[in-house]
């Protein structure tokens, strides 16, 4: 495994990383849940990345348990929660939810409980939200920081001039802004990483850890003969996502790739990761499988990074046809 | 229910409310409290008022048991208290009041005890206090606010002068100002909320949660054939109170807007709790029922609000008399 | 009893406080210090003072077992302790002394077990410490009112350019500053409260609260024939205090002064403590009584300084002869 | 023994004191290292040195175990720890080391349990940390001395520029800044205290706790006649140290200091030692002794200062011949 700065901080995650999304309290057993964590811990992961929403609260209950019953160093690895949605569902206050200092305090005291953590390293904002003043999130991230219940906190599918304005205000009242933000990534949705943040790399030395490596299972190749109803797209609640995602010029893509992925010797999961890997701005690719064998053949992508040389690399976004304008990458 | 940010805060209040002052502990016994707040909550409510003055400390042991006895989620409704006339009496000696840093955290500390909670969403300085220095209230707060004790802090019957001179203080030291103020608000008490404030809602985003909408029962229509000993305004201490509120330009004001209630076919209480929701610069109207059927009525005003139309409101304008010059409402 | 602001501070102060001084585990027995304390209260006293040397730390272990056993609100009184000397002695190490963030640090957390207190409402440095950057000990003290381990922190016998070099840090780093400085002031011994503190009172609001108002028994007149051994001047260690107050000049005038009080019809000591009450700069006047009956006796300067008119205060200077230069008293 | 402030600070180290590495949990029993500490402390010793790293952590569990037996007064010694290198060894996590947030308070709470302490009075930064932005360590040494962790952060072989950079960053967000350094000095060793450090002294008051007075082990003449390998220099993993300090040209000029030292009188370690007492900018000498012979010996270096006049350091820098160009020595 490979380990990488967060941004400009000094936490160093590994650039392949674990989250529950989807996952944990949900598609797959606790003795699964314990078998991927096993099998990523091992192979050098060291970032379980989680949130309240994930499996409402279930899925950090069933992490915490895994941590608890491995008893790894706990300074051995990275947990992270996230703060928005609360637990979801219809019923919630409007208290239960968002980032006002009431629901961040809140929110974090309950995954901590969830999970059995005295600390989070991570703890991200996990959308913008409208509703509260960017001063009192910043100010409760700041407060939680300086009362030890979190070391870092971040945001999730905020905008550029959403992460520049919490620094702004972080620099007028000396406090500590957002190290990293968790945007989805991957060959089909780039514009948020490679062109909008841009210039926060640059200017804030943001940090990246990037979900949906494989665009919700698009560039695992399963949906190229059309939509299957027993996987993640079909879950109740994911409209949003599926719609996007599997869009026809996406379809074909991902038809185009697997192809492609066959000619380079490598399994289409693979490609896609090792594919954002490639990118120096993303700081951990976040994977999120929900068989043992899935995760295995994933850490494939280190070795196969090798293969994207630069002609590879072109031949890609010949395929692609979506490389945003200012694209560095 | 519906539910409304408390100015520019993060935090959303039910725009009706519910206060234990003059009956917790005091006037209802503690069966009725229960009732009490078990409606005010089931109909959406979720911003219980008290203070350490009511019933002297009573009115927040009463509250506190009614809560941890639900055991409704904590983060699902915000509680208040306030400090500044200790448990009142006339034996209290000087640090047992005012808004010294030694009577705040003390009296944070001692509500958290009689409440039995970790900590309090809302803490209200219930006065201004020109025994002492603004800076040491507003460090004193913002302590309060790092120790994780209070999340929000507030005013209670401040000048505008005196809370712009709260932030310019939190400005210089880049602490954290008040939020909110709760000033008396009702169709007969309207200078400080439609006039006075004006400038601090869009300066400052203050937010309000307004106390007395009937005017001490007045705007109920009880006193209309004149006063009645065994009512709120019969409590002994509350001279201050009666005397301005129950003058006799007020007298004539109810019982023409009760006659004007009826035409319109709601209640007077139901009106003039309408009315105060109109005003958009009021956060939330804090309620003080003493029986369950009251509660349920005022309920009411929630839909009320949409015969409140221009020209109804015109017409109680004509019939108050005492638009203030500036007034936006 | 009246209460007075502890300057600009919102801490009111009982004019007449309680000091354990050279009394407390040392002078009187622990039922005379019950007796002492208990006539204090109940007299309307609200500040007892103590320090870590006093008695090398008997002083307040003494205090806290009364504190515990009368079970006095803990609000209706104010209790300090002082942090320079450490518990004295030849063995001290140098860590165990002075104002570095160690011994202040260690200091306010042994002197909160001695007293069985979970906080100090003033914390005094003592003196100077020229060993120790005043940044230091100013952090220090900041951060323990952030730790709800003290309220107010103040100065004893430092100079007036030191007591601004403190504020001018706190200024600069957005600190919170000393609020009080605990001089000795008496009769015989008045440049510094009158004189050399006068622009602070002004400028930085300082509060005082002054001690050995009887100028260690002078203004008793018990020296009125010569130095008497058993009494607190006689004590090892205190040979600095009896040269400077024993000096033939003071002798006299505590000898024209005891007639004159004869004449107001007043005790000597009624007449010295009613006199610092004059001075609107003194915040408290500790007194430190040994018997229940001096201190009754003391009490009655309260009223003893309505006799203090304009004409006898002139009388009282043309004996003293030693008014300072600027004093505005 | 004499006492030294830590450069501006108000903490006052004895001007030798005692560290433990390469000893403690190593080379030396625990009955030894009890001795050790035993006749360090009675000779007035109050720094015992420490960290994570020494013998992984082992160093510090004998430390505190001879503490917690000694029970000597927790504010009569100073203890210290270093962050950075992490429990060493080859499979550390890379957020086991360094001087990320995660690492600095990780080790920090290790630290403490290792050594059954509440607060460490000193923690180093063991290394400069090219991979962790300096604010990012400076925010985190601060929160701890906020959170009474620590009570004074430092670094350790950090050249000047970063000594000033954390400076530089502590100014800009008011917080406190890094109070000393330790670097290796002897007598072979010089640039760092005498040359690259003394702006230092002077702009930021830096204190330094010196280790290696005797380099090694060279300047007690051991090697004079050639490596032996049942030494320190023959420790695995000592390399680095040891192909620098046997350089021939030191060996040389151990020979000859060696027979300077018996026409002063004086043994070869105490010659060593006393020369850099000679120095004001070093604050405190760490010895590291391994039998409790060598410490007594050592201390004799107090004494042995009065025979390093002007014309014996003069004769001393003739031997050496390496006087730094700047050196104000």
């Amino acid at each position: 495994m490979e380990y990488k700065r967060l941004g400009k901080s000094g936490l160093q995650l590994s650039i392949l990383s674990f989250g529950s999304w989807l996952t944990f309290g949900k598609q797959v057993g606790d003795t699964t849940a314990d078998d991927l964590m096993t099998v990523a811990y091992d192979n050098g992961v060291n970032f379980f990345d989680n949130a309240e929403i994930y499996s409402r609260g279930q899925s950090e209950i069933v992490m915490g348990e895994i941590l608890k019953k491995k008893n790894w160093r706990r300074d051995s690895y990275v947990v992270s929660s996230k703060v928005f949605f609360g637990l979801g569902g219809d019923n919630l206050r409007p208290t239960q939810k968002g980032l006002s200092r009431k629901h961040v305090v809140e929110a974090c005291e309950q995954s901590l409980q969830r999970m059995q953590l005295d600390y989070l390293d991570l703890f991200f904002c996990h959308r913008p939200d409208k509703q509260t003043p960017v001063e009192e999130t910043v100010w409760t991230m700041h407060n939680l920081i300086q009362q030890g219940k979190i070391l870092y906190w971040g945001t999730s599918e905020w905008s550029a001039p959403e992460i520049m304005e919490a620094h702004t205000v972080a620099r007028q009242y000396s406090l500590i802004g957002p190290t990293m933000e968790q945007p989805q990534y991957n060959m089909l949705e780039r514009i948020k990483v490679e062109e909008e943040y841009h210039h926060l790399y640059t200017v804030l030395g943001l940090g990246t850890t990037v979900w949906s490596p494989l665009a919700s299972g698009v560039l695992s190749g399963k949906y190229n003969e059309g939509f299957v109803k027993e996987t993640r797209l079909g879950i109740e609640g994911l409209e949003w996502l599926k719609d996007r995602t599997l869009a026809q010029a996406n379809l074909e893509r991902a038809r185009k790739l697997t192809a492609f992925s066959k000619e380079l010797g490598v399994s289409m999961p693979v490609l896609a990761i090792a594919w954002c890997l490639k990118n120096e701005h993303v700081s951990s690719v976040i994977m999120g499988a929900s068989k043992t064998s899935q995760l295995q053949e994933n850490f494939k992508a280190l070795d196969a990074r090798e293969k994207l040389t630069p002609e590879v690399m072109n031949k890609i976004e010949l395929i692609l046809q979506n490389k945003p304008k200012r694209s560095d990458f």
